[in-house]
């Protein structure tokens, strides 16, 4: 677990350009960046690979230079070509030894968590870097999420695995959810629509960070 | 140009579940390598990246005992994962360049070449092992091609890449078009459903098989 710092975690945008009204998904990292976005998720479920490689340099491109990490979903081939810093999967991406050997020891891979079950595999998962607890409240980005977990099922996540291994919360997220969910046991928020349809992503992701360090205060 | 056996063109079955009457994938291509089939691509693009490793194991524990290559479309990490012999792409996949850089120098890769354009920048694509004239002619199977090159296409693309680039024709090929697209510059034929949607798969790679090699006598 040393390829992620845990404060990495605390505002993690997933970018969604279905969902960015009509602008460029690097003016929403921009200024998600300048907010204070610790990490980001590039999520593509529908452009071709082409497409996906030349996106994630762009934004590998802005993002290097910041020290935030860029973490790609499903795709470990456009994550080793652009070179990015981790990869993001799901329960039907590949499995999380498949990733781990493919990537090697040093990449950050992150996996989806929808329930128990899959929370105590990933006990047996040496070296996984982090969680992502799915959904914690219903959300209208996915379409085909489990049921949500709610801040109950958080802190049995969070009992489950353990105090160590760093676990972050999406679906459903907002300002006025974010301490309830940090003080539930999680390191941080995964978010899409908050900053993505925001009409100022940079003072949208401002407001979610005073949030979550109000909860750790 | 030294990963792949020429011959391995001759009969180059591109899968495609849609296409295979309800019958698994796995019958399919165990049907086709008995009756003669030399490569096979594995094509995939609606299912989830588990379920794509899943079936690329599968069908490379077929393949591989017989000494038949499997060459993944698209996806470099599915390839990589199953430890498949190579990856095809396409103008909209990855680029060539990134290809073999992630791949390594060992790995068959094969591009899809669509003009003459297209065939002229493989010049500089060192090391690539073949390429795809896609499509010769019109097809049912796949509806986001380009124009059909015909033959006449083909001896002109031949021409450009010039004796020594391996180069498979795709698209609308049956027996009876067999002898031409041969003598036309093509070192063999990709099929999809003159295969997998063949009554009896392995007769028809047989027959198919027949055709080539009296072109080539």
């Amino acid at each position: 677990m040393g390829n992620l710092r845990r404060e990495a975690l605390e505002l993690y945008l997933v970018t969604d350009r279905a969902l960015s009204q009509g602008r460029p998904l690097a003016e929403i990292v921009c200024a998600a960046a300048e907010g204070g976005a610790t990490m980001v998720q590039l999520r593509e479920k529908a452009c071709d690979t082409r497409e996906f490689v030349e996106l994630g340099r762009a934004i590998h491109a802005i993002l290097q230079p910041l020290g935030i990490p860029l973490i790609v979903n499903d795709r470990a081939d456009i994550a080793l070509v652009i070179g990015a810093e981790g990869l993001h999967i799901g329960q039907h991406d590949m499995t999380y030894d498949d990733a781990r050997r493919l990537l090697g020891p040093e990449t950050i891979i992150g996996l989806s968590v929808e329930n128990e079950e899959q929370a105590r595999e990933c006990l047996s998962f040496a070296g996984l870097d982090y969680i992502g607890a799915s959904p914690v409240f219903a959300t209208p980005t996915k379409t085909d999420t489990a049921e949500a977990l709610g801040l109950e099922g958080l802190e049995r996540l969070r009992r489950i695995v353990g105090p160590e291994l760093p676990m972050v919360a999406i679906g459903g997220i907002n300002r006025s959810n974010i301490q309830d969910i940090i003080r539930s046991g999680a390191d941080g928020v995964a978010v899409v629509s908050a900053i993505c349809s925001a009409p100022e992503p940079e003072a949208a992701a401002r407001a979610l960070l005073h949030e979550i360090k109000q909860a750790k205060r």
